[in-house]
């Protein structure tokens, strides 16, 4: 199997380096291919998502990437940004379908702002659409008959892109309490109401998964107020985006988490949820535990290794049981340090 | 000067009417009206906003408004919901700067999930845009050439309307601690972009503002991470909505915190954050500190009353710190008893 190793910006080398190295000792038969994305290779390329990268991503059965993002280039074009290669990507892969799982480490509690019984209670996942809504609709910049300025940015979902991910929200519920909450803005957005009406739809397929609806200015709300009350949350891609970094801010360890983003086949791309932290960069500071963990998800959904997955985990759980703790969770050990103690323990 | 008292549905008329009792009390020189407004304007006009109410509001000084929503009409169709009557009424008043202030209160910190020294730390206040972008663009449903169910809503922002907002934000911050912070997702969005454009132009006006920007992502993390470090946030309507919630409920005790809406002559529109709670509507369980804080507000932005305003917070500390505690802070006082309270201590 070919794995696409894209390390990106800022600590996307280090903390991808852990998890090359992880893999590796698993001795599974991987093969690893590196190219350059982000400001990365906009540097090499001029282009931050050049086609070689996106030409090996498609290839290979799985992509392992860092992070993107270096304020070195804040002041060019959008379109030219750091950010947009993981857009491109997404789009360009067909992930459509972002699994976010949010749930406390045991002995992590403390990391959290949150009450400790509260943060120890949460264990959720996100499941966000990834290649529609506001992201990608039509937008730009024009000046108005009165001479303004004008910004833009359609928001959109048709009823076959809220179907497919609609269904992984619920199969994914399936697989784990059988709750979900759709969340959307019905009371303001045209968009949120064919999701819901859609969302209706799909339940019929799903008769042993109970459905509930939540507007998002009230799951934000609900998500501090009482977060072991969620199980699975399917949303669109704006909301997903802000809910999924409070959720995993209130667990308390945003180096901890990993992402998966699916295509229709179980293709994948695999990330920390955590970005670039240029401020930290190649200074061996980086928790590699979000890195390494989205390994583990890329082995258990798109190359089939569940087992080798389950070792990882267990390792990352045993190493955290042990004592290790980067600065993110507010101890000194270095990126390599827990990333030893990881290969340790597998 | 003429009050228009729309109580709206749900506990609405419950925790107005104790704001009602507690202006009186002050024997300023008010004159109430009241309009049916949301649900109960449905009821007995067939329009959530009917036209005689818009008119009263338009006609006032400045309005008290309750709450609108109620499940009895989830099914009718958006432009009738009784939430459309509040989105009416702040485009019909040109209400365009929306105020959210949330603060801790001494001695509920317990409320909050957050740890106490956590909540205790929080005094911000969200300066949201209240007439434009998702919320006003262009928006409807189509079937796609394709034959498949489409919803759009367009986000837009021209520069003239973020400008106001802007100035808003670097007045407030300006009266506070000097600190801005202006959230957007300008590594996505292309209004977004212009909206920071725009708010670095405006802070040209104010040297002695201290500006920031912070992706809203990003932004619902540190409103966990760490609330304290904010100030003053300006930010669009839509993401002004999600994070004012999300703080309201960090501080713990989202039945206390009130809000203004302010058109650019100080006219406004006075409500709690809270909705109309329809579980509990009519049973004198709901907390009126929200909806009488709001009147204070009015008070000090629209009717030049600050010394009776700053009557009214501190007769609500002093019922807080006496014990007063109705269900949603872990008590069991009545409506009623908490406006005793409240009017005891003027
Ligand atoms: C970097 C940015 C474009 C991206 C997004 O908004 O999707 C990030 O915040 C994420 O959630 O992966
Ligand atoms: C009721 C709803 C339309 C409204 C909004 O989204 O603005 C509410 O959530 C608010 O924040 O006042």
């Amino acid at each position: 199997k070919l794995i696409a190793l894209l390390a990106g910006d800022g600590i996307g080398p280090e903390v991808t380096g852990e998890a090359r190295r992880v893999l590796d000792a698993l001795a599974l038969d991987l093969a690893f291919e590196e190219a350059e994305v982000g400001g990365a290779a906009y540097r090499a390329h001029g282009h931050p998502l050049p086609p070689e990268t996106v030409a090996l991503a498609q290839r290979a059965d799985a992509v392992l990437f860092g992070a993107v993002g270096d304020p070195a280039f804040d002041a060019l074009d959008r379109a030219l940004r750091p950010e947009q290669a993981i857009l491109g990507l997404r789009k360009a892969l067909s992930t459509f379908a972002n699994l976010r799982p949010a749930r406390g480490f045991p002995g992590l509690e403390e990391a959290s702002t949150l009450k400790p019984e509260i943060a120890r209670a949460i264990d959720l996942v996100i499941v966000r659409e990834l290649n529609g809504d506001v992201y990608f609709g039509d937008k730009g910049r024009r000046t108005t008959d009165a001479g303004l300025r004008e910004g833009h940015d359609l928001m959109r979902y048709d009823e076959a892109e809220v179907r497919r991910i609609a269904h992984v929200g619920f199969r994914t519920a399936r697989t784990r309490s059988g709750r979900l909450c759709s969340v959307d803005k019905a009371n303001v957005l045209e968009t949120s109401q064919l999701w819901r009406d859609v969302v209706i739809e799909v339940a019929a397929d799903y008769a042993d998964v109970e459905l509930t609806h939540m507007y998002v200015d009230n799951a934000a709300m609900q998500l501090v107020r009482n977060p072991a009350a969620f199980d699975t949350i399917v949303t669109g891609n704006l909301f997903g985006d802000i809910l999924s970094d409070q959720a995993s801010m209130c667990v308390g360890s945003i180096g901890m988490l990993p992402s998966a983003s699916l295509d229709a086949d179980g293709k994948g791309l695999y990330e920390p949820i955590h970005g670039s932290a240029p401020d930290i960069a190649g200074q061996g500071k980086a928790n590699p535990c979000a890195a390494i963990l989205s390994a583990a998800m890329m082995l258990r959904h798109s190359l089939g290794e569940a087992a080798a997955a389950d070792r990882i985990e267990a390792a990352v759980a045993t190493a955290i049981r042990g004592g290790m703790r980067t600065p993110d969770l507010g101890g000194t050990a270095t990126t390599r340090a827990m990333g030893d103690a990881v290969l340790a323990a597998l």
